[in-house]
């Protein structure tokens, strides 16, 4: 592999012994809103058809948390990100060490490498805002957002992370701000309580939705009205950030739905 | 140290190379209950002032949270505990190097030691019924409880991972079973309330915290007094058990206070 690809420069797969702190990898469940669908962003090596969530290793001299701020940060472009470690995932199955070396192997990774060892990872879930974040492949790597609904069956037990960042989610729904990062400036109630009604999985009840998130005094009615898709037209509203700081803060967010 | 020692068997200190899996610790805050206070098991070796929060290592055929049922199982003698992985400590310097060496020194372990490599920590916190665990020193090692406003400076970060428990449980206080695992069977409501306003950090109103309660269903009141002490009697309350699983499995367990 050559030796311009960022991809291998940040994993450093070239490196014969493992040059970042033993045993420990870091996965982020990077959440997107576009089109009133929640996203997840994923990636893969091209010689490989199976999917994982973007992640990477903790430098020698680095804190936890700031590895995956700066692993976030190399993937998206985006400095300023709402990061959050939710669980570690150390079961010591969580990956097929079969599938593991074929996937190596396709990659012309020759084992046994380092990458075969036993690591747990930590999970972090991370919320953006979609049209701020320039996604970009490379020669060796494939990025992509995919529908929540649709996510394939992916590499060792990425797909329960992906579960348990969404429970964790939803566990924290009152504080955590779910809406205020995924959307933009200006959006609908409709896309707002489509969020909440994807993490919490049932419907919620329209007017009750509205009702309720008005209550709080940080989410703000526009005198403006969406005219995308050139469909009916509906109401624009936003967040007062402002208040809505205060009310994380003061841990009187909403009440539960 | 003699072979005899159940620390050191624990801990396999007296292998050169760490026979664990590498970089990863376990870290466990055990809260218990008792005569009206919240309280928390500390450990520390005899030969050393620092105390710190009971802990160990996983074996490298071990899930990482079996690991901690373990330790826990190995230090209480309770096998069936509420156990839950509330963070990952992973800051370069949670623990100061040469307090390390100092302490490791004291107990006579050489240096350099893989005691001393880099560790990350995984936080688990513990609800144990203070009545139902017998803690037991050992010719290397005192065990003691304390309470929770009377903590002394620990080792390392140890202090600031008791203060991530509690804001954890916080975080999520209406479906963490504070009172019903640190309670016995039969409790008053004065204490019930007394846990609550410890995680919480603030008074509570007594009638409407006793109404909030009763509400829920699961807390039911005895027709049977305490005269625990020889003071005041004061009417004693039981969970329902059917009635809290089926809430705490809802998620419907009561309102925020």
């Amino acid at each position: 592999m050559g030796t311009e690809n960022s991809l291998d420069h940040r994993y450093r797969l070239e490196e014969k012994t493992n040059p970042f702190l033993p045993s420990i990898s870091i996965d982020c469940t990077i959440f997107g809103f576009h089109n009133g669908i929640l996203k997840i962003l994923l990636n893969k090596f091209k010689a490989n058809s199976t999917w994982m969530l973007p992640g990477g290793f903790v430098l020698l001299d680095e804190n936890v948390n700031c590895a995956a701020h700066r692993l976030l940060s190399e993937r998206t472009g985006l400095s300023e990100i709402y990061l959050k470690q939710f669980y570690l995932f150390g079961d010591t199955l969580r990956v097929n060490p079969e599938e593991n070396k074929n996937i190596l192997e396709n990659v012309g990774i020759s084992t046994p490498h380092w990458l075969l060892d036993r690591f747990v990872s930590i999970g972090y879930y991370a919320l953006v805002d979609y049209s701020k974040l320039k996604i970009y492949s490379n020669e060796n790597e494939k990025v992509e957002w995919f529908q929540i609904d649709e996510i394939p069956q992916l590499y060792g037990d990425h797909n329960k992370i992906i579960e348990k960042a969404i429970k964790s989610i939803r566990s924290q729904i009152t504080t955590v701000p779910i809406g205020y990062e995924l959307l933009p400036e200006k959006f609908t109630m409709s896309d707002l309580r489509i969020i909440y009604e994807t993490i919490l999985d049932r419907k919620l009840d329209r007017r009750n939705f509205q009702r309720k998130m008005l209550a709080t005094g940080y989410v703000v009615k526009l005198d403006e009205v969406s005219k995308k898709w050139g469909c009916k037209s509906a109401t624009l509203f936003t967040f007062d950030k402002d208040k809505y700081n205060y009310a994380m803060k003061s841990g009187m967010a909403h009440n539960e739905w």
